[in-house]
């Protein structure tokens, strides 16, 4: 019988971080054995309290280091994962952090689960045919205008059918300055292309100051302005979707649980749920709000800002729906997610993307490359160590 | 001006921690210095997980250490909180556990304003009388009916007009069991008694394994029935809810945040929201959850199941509202939690407790008898220490 023997997370970093809204400055890379097998996941964000998290000292009957739900474990069946999935969420119960940690979690074991039975996570999901999606860029707004056409242009002519811009100076500013942005992106991607806006929660729940952007993003035809509010303000994201029109609202990569997401779903009025398999509970969570998603006829999307090995994780849980297309691509990844996997996702002639008929997730980690971005860390408790970094 | 100097984070434990739902076996106190004046708070658990918030090195823009959002920070008025408090959430947005570290930062601010003003936390809020609440004994269901019995009849024998069963076998086992649970409670209460249910989260979103137990609940006048499903299944509550009867549904412990708080009033048909000031954002976001809960016409009650200097945080924020009563009390405290305050609640004649007219918090710890609590911790990060114990 094939068990979980060991658990290892690595801790990457970029040589200097910058107080940028780029969330590939450094990656919790996981690395879980059992027997002949070896799976590789991400989480999201913070790798030191996602690292505390897995190895804290129990507090209470609740409130367990993740790894006390996982080593040790039988993992020969798609049962095997939900059956930890559940272990983690209800022994953790009480620990805020261990959706992210169980997220890089989960999609290691999907990773392993699939090589050992020779397919594609998407199969171990239920999907038997594998469709294309089209990519949209992800970009932050330019400093100017100008920057924001540049990068634009840029992502026409390398092939891209869409392009999100969002943060940086966005909703910082006065309406004439954003709407500034937005008429630069739409002239620089041009009149075919799907232009998306995300405004990364800039206006808490201020209704008001979301509606004073909508005309600019109506006659810019953007496709979906994404993240008006903060993702638990439910009413406000529902009043505004009331008068946006055309423009539909997206939201959704708050959601460190399915249950986030479906209230999303339910009250928001959004037409886009947009979830970040690092951070939600992993493909099996993904999963679940895929199907949730079908039910309810909103668009299921990928959040995913790292790498292509992050990128293959979120595709999976919708990649067998032919009508659900649109896929976040990070356009300005650093040399650390890039170096992070020897695969990379190749536009087609069409613009499109599809993931590869491969075990698992068919992205494996570069690790001669990955050491340099190594950060030693160490934890101590009372004397004893509970975390140093691991060999590779 | 007043400027915050220094935010101490001190991880204390029982000698064992067992693997039972009493989560008081571990402590993490906040330590806030800002000039001549100190204020402390208290975090919700895993205090390793919320040092290592407290310290992380920066991710990214928004996921940033949360001290890295308070040192330094003026605090002279009700707005400085305000603000510190906003910055945090913005600022370390994508770090699951910022909520349970500001929770204890932020009860610290507050308490230290209030020693600053020379008045109680409650009058910084806007109350200008207290008044007294009904203390309920939270107590685990006893391995048998038999021990269940006992407790409730040990509580009443105190004094406790009121009295919690919770976690232990309830839901675990077959419903004659749970019946027999509950009727033992009954008696050894008294028939006068408000004896209320705590299921645990233990049926997930299984509306059906929860109506089996509503008769006995009725026929016991059992005033609520607590958390029978996961904070975020709001379908499964408000269906619930619709054909409980006498029984109220109550619930929101697991909120981490003011949102989903407002979202289980809004959705889930709950009649008692129970806010942990230790896990909600402290005291800044219990008192948004209290006053949005008095528009609603929802009872707010406090979870609480550590220290008295906790008890009295989350007392704050509903302490001038007559017409919300009951408070939880807990009821077999280890004794690392009795010993972490001087000062200590009492019950009056008529089985109820009130806030002390005393600056801040009027609850102190009791320094001396913590020290043998004290877990040392070390966290480094590529050779550099980012925490070690602090000096009492």
């Amino acid at each position: 019988m094939r068990r979980i023997e060991a658990i290892d997370f690595f801790y990457l970093a970029m040589p200097e971080i910058l107080d940028i809204s780029d969330g590939s400055q450094d990656a919790l890379l996981v690395r879980i054995v059992a027997g002949d097998q070896v799976g590789w996941g991400e989480c999201e964000a913070s790798p030191l309290v996602t690292i505390a998290s897995l190895v804290c000292p129990m507090s209470h009957h609740v409130c367990k280091p993740v790894s006390a739900s996982v080593l040790g474990e039988r993992i020969e069946r798609v049962e095997d994962i939900l059956r930890i999935h559940n272990q983690v969420r209800v022994n953790s119960m009480d620990l805020l952090q261990t959706d992210h940690t169980l997220s890089g979690i989960d999609v290691a074991l999907w990773d392993l689960l699939g090589k050992a039975h020779h397919v594609p996570v998407y199969n171990l999901l239920g999907y038997c045919q594998v469709y294309p999606k089209t990519p949209y860029a992800s970009y932050l707004f330019g400093g100017t205008p100008q920057e924001t056409l540049e990068k634009a242009q840029k992502a026409s002519s390398e092939g891209f059918r869409a392009v999100k811009f969002g943060w940086g100076p966005f909703g910082r500013e006065s309406v004439e300055a954003d709407n500034d942005q937005v008429v630069a992106a739409r002239e620089g991607l041009g009149k075919d292309g799907i232009l998306l806006v995300d405004a990364g929660t800039i206006w808490g729940e201020n209704v008001s100051a979301a509606e004073k952007r909508l005309k600019i993003l109506e006659e810019c035809e953007v496709t979906w302005l994404e993240e008006p509010f903060h993702t638990g303000a439910l009413k406000a994201y529902n009043d505004l979707a009331r008068i946006s029109g055309k423009v539909k609202l997206a939201g959704g990569e708050g959601a460190h649980n399915e249950y986030i997401a479906q209230q999303m779903i339910d009250y928001a009025g959004i037409e886009y749920i947009q979830i970040d398999t690092g951070r939600i509970g992993g493909i099996t969570a993904s999963k679940r709000v895929t199907d949730y998603a079908v039910k309810k006829e909103v668009n299921f999307v990928n959040h995913t800002f790292t790498s292509h090995l992050a990128l293959s994780a979120s595709l999976q849980a919708y990649a067998g729906l032919r009508d659900h297309v649109l896929c976040e691509y990070p356009g300005q990844l650093q040399q650390l997610a890039d170096d992070l996997t020897f695969e990379h996702f190749e536009m087609d002639a069409n613009g499109q993307i599809q993931l590869p008929e491969k075990p698992g997730l068919g992205f494996s980690p570069n690790i001669a490359a990955l050491r340099k971005y190594l950060v030693e860390a160490r934890i101590e408790v009372n004397g004893k160590t509970l975390y140093q970094t691991p060999v590779f």
